[in-house]
């Protein structure tokens, strides 16, 4: 039996899971400060003691650097109490068993490249357009990492002539987060996402930005395919803007595949990120045998 | 013995070298129309008839899938010509023996990932800047490759307030390589490279443009270092530019490594490419052994 959690800044899922990564249970916590929360954390896993090693996906930043002496924390995220919250520690004393730990994008990645959309492909792209923007790569079967984990929400964007917006971002005028992330809908019309109309000017905005995002990403990586999920894809019109926006700005520079296998939304769904906590469990469980 | 081939677009480099990748020897035969220049290849190599395999990097675009029915082949580069040439067959049908394909850049990234700067990194990204602008990246050992190469000079960049250049690609407005690349530089001045002074202000526009691209690779790649060659990296002052226009957009958003172990020139020099090309050659041999 593997354990994922999928540990978002607004809420957590937790689940444990069969090793052909179904889900057996699933739990989802509200994000209330950092002990609070791993309190109910422990809570969940406590009663699975047939658990064999956990897969984490955290919101970040994350030191995933194995060699640091902060491996394992949260970083300079923008909600404070999880600044250089020591994540990975408490689990790994709890349960005394192996603990994968990477980002909540990097898991969605690793869900849909493993069981999703992405199976049998060796260059796997998964963008996340929701409260944030990320991103993550799963190349030839592994999570793509450096010197740290990709900031693919962060790269720069070209503002639209007709978009007055101030990016959010709290560090940056012109990156895609600041100005296609779902709380950016929000702000530039003063209501709520779901009362967004379809014809609405903010969705060809967003298209914009996207597409943008997506070529660069296209021209670096020349994934086999680019999933999108996050709360932010929901809205199914918005789809079809962006190819429409990516085919103008490629104007047949190079050969992409064809649109609809190349842009896609995820097949596992909300549970890309849970199946693939439960595959990067199994990954850590086979890495720590020897 | 190995056989490897740097096919650029002013000049194509042969060589053979051993299992150390030793460059035994070499030679520089000028880029003509596409069967006057191989009729030298091949006067190149029909004198060693000891080589076991052959890895060829090209200038592109190139078709890399090997399900393709045009597999080797050159695709739409700006050089009439050489359009759809069949680059690869002539020299398996010639030597009968393994020949490994990628491009110009991928070989020399190969070359560094394994023998240079990047030497037991797991994520090596080189970029060059020459007549052309091109990237490639050795992610665990493999080359980055998708659905076909990477075209990372053709990621698009936020124009220089005080730069009034028009892009020289034909296809981008606003891309890297068609406001960075070598002959902007000569076209700007309207004089040879070399005769453009170190403070003239086109090496901060050259420097602006490097820096927004090599942030987004960094975004998108989190490498754990970037080797910038081509003959425009000859001019020594342009790497402290750039510098120090990457720290300016990073502006401690993240912890990139210290910036003189991140952006470094070429460990192998011109050589790069031609080693990368033995090691190409030895990794084909290999996958055909079975």
């Amino acid at each position: 039996m593997y354990g994922s959690i999928e540990a978002g800044g607004t809420k957590f899922v937790c689940a444990v899971g069969n090793n052909k990564f179904d889900i057996l249970e699933k739990e989802t916590i509200f994000t209330e400060e950092p002990n609070t929360t791993l309190k109910k954390v422990f809570d969940f896993f406590d009663c699975y003691n047939k658990v064999e090693s956990i897969g984490v996906g955290s919101f970040g930043p994350i030191d995933i650097k194995k060699d640091s002496s902060t491996y394992g924390y949260i970083k300079n995220t923008p909600k404070p109490l999880w600044q250089n919250f020591n994540f990975l520690e408490p689990l790994r004393k709890r349960y005394n068993i192996p603990v994968g730990w990477t980002t909540d994008v990097n898991i969605a990645a690793l869900g849909e490249a493993t069981a999703g959309a992405g199976k049998n492909m060796n260059n796997v792209l998964y963008i996340t357009i929701g409260t944030g923007v990320g991103g993550g790569a799963i190349i030839n079967g592994k999570i793509l990492e450096g010197f740290g984990h990709p900031e693919m929400g962060h790269i720069k964007v070209h503002p639209h002539s007709l978009d007055n917006f101030t990016s959010i971002c709290p560090y940056h005028s012109n990156c895609l987060e600041g100005l296609a992330s779902g709380p950016t809908l929000e702000e530039r019309e003063g209501k709520n996402r779901e009362d967004i109309k379809v014809n609405d000017s903010v969705w060809d905005f967003i298209a914009y930005y996207l597409a943008q995002a997506i070529y660069n990403y296209t021209m670096v990586l020349s994934p086999n395919i680019i999933i999108l999920g996050g709360g932010v894809m929901n809205n199914a019109h918005l789809l079809p803007k962006i190819k429409e926006e990516l085919l103008k700005i490629i104007d047949n520079y190079i050969k992409i595949p064809p649109l609809d296998d190349y842009l896609v939304t995820p097949k596992l769904k909300n549970n890309a990120g849970i199946i693939g906590g439960l595959i990067l469990a199994e990954k850590q469980q086979q890495n720590n045998k020897f």
